[in-house]
């Protein structure tokens, strides 16, 4: 059983703090709100736009992402714990150099 | 008798939890807002985008969807009890692998 | 003297308990907003959309509808009770089988 | 002297209680928010759609129209009290059959 | 020294009292909001519509209006007290018969 | 070094009391939200319509406008104290007869 | 590992103190809201227009910017101490002379 995101939805996988790779990300205890590490395991079909065509996703499945502690729903699929969020939530992508 | 939800609203039966399939959604205690799990039973035609066309839904009847514990309004239509929603209520649907 | 609704309103006369179709609509005591039943009497010519064309009401006069307990506005034509919301105060249809 | 109100604006003579119609309407004392009648003086030329076009007015100089208790502003233009009030206050019109 | 509106605002004087034309507007003392007599002594060159095109306004300098009580920001200019507001502030024009 | 205004922002100085030229704006001790008096130093190059055409701006350098007290945000570039504002904060032009 | 910001989203190194040119911004005690500067590390692709297509940033690499104080989510990329936000929160661009 898998979870299709709907629309400009996406299912991010938390990325535990032993997992986080070295010289990543590091949250400041000082930070306003803290963003929080993740991977894109599924992102919806997009909503429509004024001509009724598709607009795709800026994300894509398997990018390492940071959004924010708050955002999306946490669901289990499968034993998975897995956060259901809008892409709006997600602030930027960390792309290997 | 049959509701027929209008515009951009679905009709769903919530999933009780025995009847949940095994290896399925289980939402833990600590969420902050817990997604239910239903099946949806009918969706309306659409929204009317700004040219007069139908937005069509993007779930369909008989989907497994997943959607906010306070999302929709409770009716009882002959005997069965269900739930009206917005689509935009709904954050995803679960797919058979 | 009768009574027309303006661009998306409705005219609904609110169906009494009596009078209500049996296996019909029941709403459970533990509803967060108890939807009613009604039947709409009169509609609006619609909203007009960007093109100065008019977005026909989906709902029409006799369909038989579900909305929430505080929509609309109460109102007395020739002694009968009646009310006037929005269509998309309405979030359902009953059709027959 | 005459008033005449910019836009989407109607101006609005309220109706007495003696001069109401009989078999009129009637407004229970039990409503949320009483609607009023009155006969509609004068209407604006309409907002601009997109395309630099007048969007007219549904209503019409002469309409028996009902509006909110609390909509308009009561100004008196020689001695007679009037109201100004955007067209989207007026719910609907009563025709007479 | 002149004082130049932008896009859609508009700079008023004020009717005093004693200026105010027989048999023109009272304000009574009940109104929720009263609306203010003026004179209109400049208007902006309008917004520019999604097209680039300007939308001229509704009114014009010396058309007599009316607006709301708290409408509008008091500028001093040249000795003379005038107002200056949006014309969504004027809800109408005083036309002479 | 100079500041660059993004967008539709308005680069302004404010204009000292004693600059003040003869005849011109009296702020008066009752008005609500006293209007200021400055000089346009630099203007963005507008916001994009939805075509991705700029919108140029209604204001240019060395305009005398007037502006809300409470308007913009107060930075010293090379030791000269400059506000920097949205143009829709700008409320009209002073223009020499 | 690079911070690839998403949208409409800028990444911005805070500037130190220290590292202020001479005759460079001073953000008075007494200011409001105090605005910072920063230099832009990396801008995302913009966002879409109705049209599908990207809205191309203001800003570019290298950029040094002013922004207010509260703008922006803190991250650290790589030991270095990063704001993202969105370029609406970015006032304007130094330009050396």
């Amino acid at each position: 059983m898998k979870l299709r995101p709907l629309h400009d939805r996406v299912v991010v996988r938390r990325v535990k703090e032993e997992e986080k790779s070295k010289g990543g990300i590091i949250i400041p205890d000082t930070a306003k709100e803290k963003p929080q590490e993740g991977v894109v395991v599924a992102v919806g079909a997009g909503l429509l736009d004024d001509n009724g065509k598709r607009i795709p996703l800026d994300v894509k499945a398997k990018d390492r992402v940071l959004f924010g502690k708050w955002s999306g729903t946490e669901v289990t699929v499968e034993g998975e714990e897995l956060l259901i969020m809008k892409e709006s939530d997600i602030m930027g992508v960390l792309d290997a150099k």
